[in-house]
């Protein structure tokens, strides 16, 4: 039976995986992580909403009826494509007749790499524990700070870039020093917090229409936080940013700017943009490996009209499930070369617990009513019955009480002062 | 206002803070951790049942409305017994009047401490996750592994001491094997798994009567659990343990086997027992230093039967109440002098989620029933109605399902083969 082997199981791997169940193919997944992630309810892991364990299932449990699929934990290194192998760490092979490259991205420096230890991004489980312990960790420490300078440095929290991602953060961090946080310092007022949200471009969340992104960036400034436009960082260092030749002290700095996609282009030697993303065929193969198909986050898809489509999940998902069709349809013999096309599904963001924007092309909303479709939506694409409850509980709780349970400062970095 | 100083924020530690909310005094708690630990369940978040946040809070969370108490993340290095100052890691300190030293104990190696790496033990939320990743990443390297005597070392999972700690974790693990997994690996069956329990006494749970003990044997040993009595470990490495001048082979072990009280007493210059605790006064307070109590897992008590106090939660909170009332009665110049007496709140284990053990002394009960109890006092102990409604939901998922929620590996160890 032909050996399909899908390398990743974000949006993407896992829909094609499933789209490929009743096919008579050998499937294998193979991650670097044993769990499929969440990514768009991650930001809240980091500001200690939700626990790891409620936005991350392991793979293998995710396809365990689906009988045809092998789910393997290993690091791909690269792919031998005259021998059709995807190569691992620890000199594993594994042999593939058609290969699913669905790598995903990471966040991208623009060429300042040495500022990640300041600025860390946020796409897996471990960046949000990261970065979760440093906003918590910088309150801990503002308590036994005694010097006012020094303390507004520890309560003063940078955001780099406002994508939906980066506005997220900002409105979670403003409501954890407002409301959250409250009661529980006694040494400072925790709403002395300054959330600094940094874009070099001329809005907030550029993907969406000016007046929704105006809207969003009210809600913002009323949540207390600070939107700088057409600022660009020009340094990222231990004590805090540089922007416009001024320098801004801040202890805890993150980093929401840029993504850079895996190297699946370098791995088959295949021309990509300049984020990375291999530039792939109308039918979403990499360019001379009509065996090997890129997408989501790795790849470079264009619709018809020549478009980008978007790096989010409801796009991996249908690449994913066009690869599982047309991988189908060659096993039948038939090649109809009917290219992809991306259905947009809608463009959604949340600011804090009581505001966000929603525009699905045909109708925009914002406010309250988007926040609860948005929060709805979520839940409902959340896997698994037990998840959707446990979160949506969470959330009650929150609405309710202010109160966020995952606010846990652990797997220390090596700190000073025995924090 | 005298300054009462509390070192350790577990169950004695936060007792005594609360027993002093009413009391004329200036209340500081230091923890190395940002959060209070249910210590008795964590063995269920390093088998994948429980995650992290649903038995860890934040210490000044929870006394955030008693306005006498600050709470101060720190790691403590010792005591300047003549300045009565707490001396902390990057040279601050804090002056105290009165010090409580609450600061528990470890897993202790009796002279092996070279074994760690290889046996990891179970008392923060860090040892759970890297016993969680461990656990789930044995699996993962055996569905790789093709060699049937290199995969069963993968799949042996062998615990050392058969207290309360070791009798959970074996009885969970086996039902991980069971139940949990058995449908999600292609390439081996999950319930050929070994779970191998070691104890050097002659009967595991030793804390309890020889019926109860027994019954705990018959009920591990129906889940598949092997216990081995009166076998005392010579060797523990990478490959495997050594006992009985036989090697048995295994990739996961796990050390239940002892522990060792925190260096209170060194930092004192008091005598202690042989497990490093502090042979306390009757009133709890440090040979010589009247000013300076110890309590919970650091402390050697004694009845006035003579009878050394357990070292579980509901002993360290009482004695944490008993030290709150002392200071309150010096504070009003009265100094009686009853001396600490403990009451048996009763003796409870698990094993597996059907079976359980309770003694109360006055009656003693087995089975389902006892499990039913076990999980209603749990669940009633934990901290915040929200944990319990999580907590509560989880097992209840986890009895109906058999899933476990929690399987996540994360913050990678350095590993081979890409895991």
């Amino acid at each position: 039976m032909p050996h399909v082997v899908i390398v990743g199981a974000g949006f993407g791997g896992l829909e094609a995986a499933r789209g490929l169940a009743d096919a008579a193919v050998r499937i294998t997944i193979v991650d670097q992580r044993n769990h499929h992630l969440f990514q768009p309810l991650l930001y809240q892991v980091a500001t200690a909403t939700l626990a790891t364990s409620e936005i991350a299932w392991p793979v293998r449990h995710l396809v365990r009826r689906q009988k045809n699929v092998t789910t393997l934990l290993g690091s791909v290194v690269g792919v031998n494509t005259q021998a059709k192998q995807v190569v691992l760490d620890g000199e594993k092979t594994i042999p593939f007749d058609t290969l699913i490259l669905a790598t995903g991205a990471r966040h991208a420096y623009f060429g300042h790499d040495e500022w990640e230890p300041y600025a860390p991004g946020l796409k897996t489980l471990e960046d949000a524990t990261k970065i979760r312990r440093r906003i918590l960790a910088a309150f801990e420490q503002a308590e036994w700070e005694t010097d006012p300078a020094e303390r507004a440095k520890f309560l003063t929290f940078v955001i780099i870039g406002a994508g939906p991602t980066g506005v997220e953060l900002a409105g979670t961090i403003a409501e954890l020093a407002r409301d959250t946080l409250r009661d529980d310092f006694r040494n400072f007022d925790t709403r002395s917090a300054r959330v600094v949200l940094i874009e070099a471009g001329p809005r907030i969340l550029s993907s969406f229409s000016e007046d929704l992104s105006d809207y969003a960036q009210r809600a913002l400034t009323r949540l207390g936080v600070e939107v700088k436009l057409g600022h660009a960082v020009s340094k990222c260092g231990e004590g805090g940013v540089e922007l416009g030749g001024e320098f801004l002290p801040a202890k805890t700095i993150i980093w929401a700017a840029g993504v850079a996609a895996s190297p699946a282009a370098e791995w088959l030697h295949v021309p990509a943009d300049r984020a990375g993303r291999v530039l792939v065929e109308p039918d979403l193969t990499a360019p001379g490996h009509p065996d090997i198909f890129v997408i989501g986050d790795a790849a470079h898809v264009e619709s018809a009209d020549g478009k980008l489509v978007p790096g989010v999940a409801p796009a991996a998902k249908q690449e994913g499930q066009y690869v599982a069709r047309r991988i189908k349809e060659r096993l039948r013999g038939r090649n109809p070369g009917e290219r992809f096309a991306y259905k947009n599904a809608g463009n959604l963001a949340t600011i804090g617990k009581r505001a966000a924007i929603v525009d699905f092309g045909w109708i925009k909303l914002r406010g309250r009513l988007a926040w609860w479709m948005w929060g709805i939506a979520h839940i409902f694409f959340l896997i698994g019955l037990r998840n959707r409850l446990a979160v949506a509980m969470n959330w009650l709780w929150i609405y309710i009480s202010g109160q966020r349970s995952a606010r846990l400062i652990t797997q220390g970095e090596t700190t000073k002062g025995g924090i």
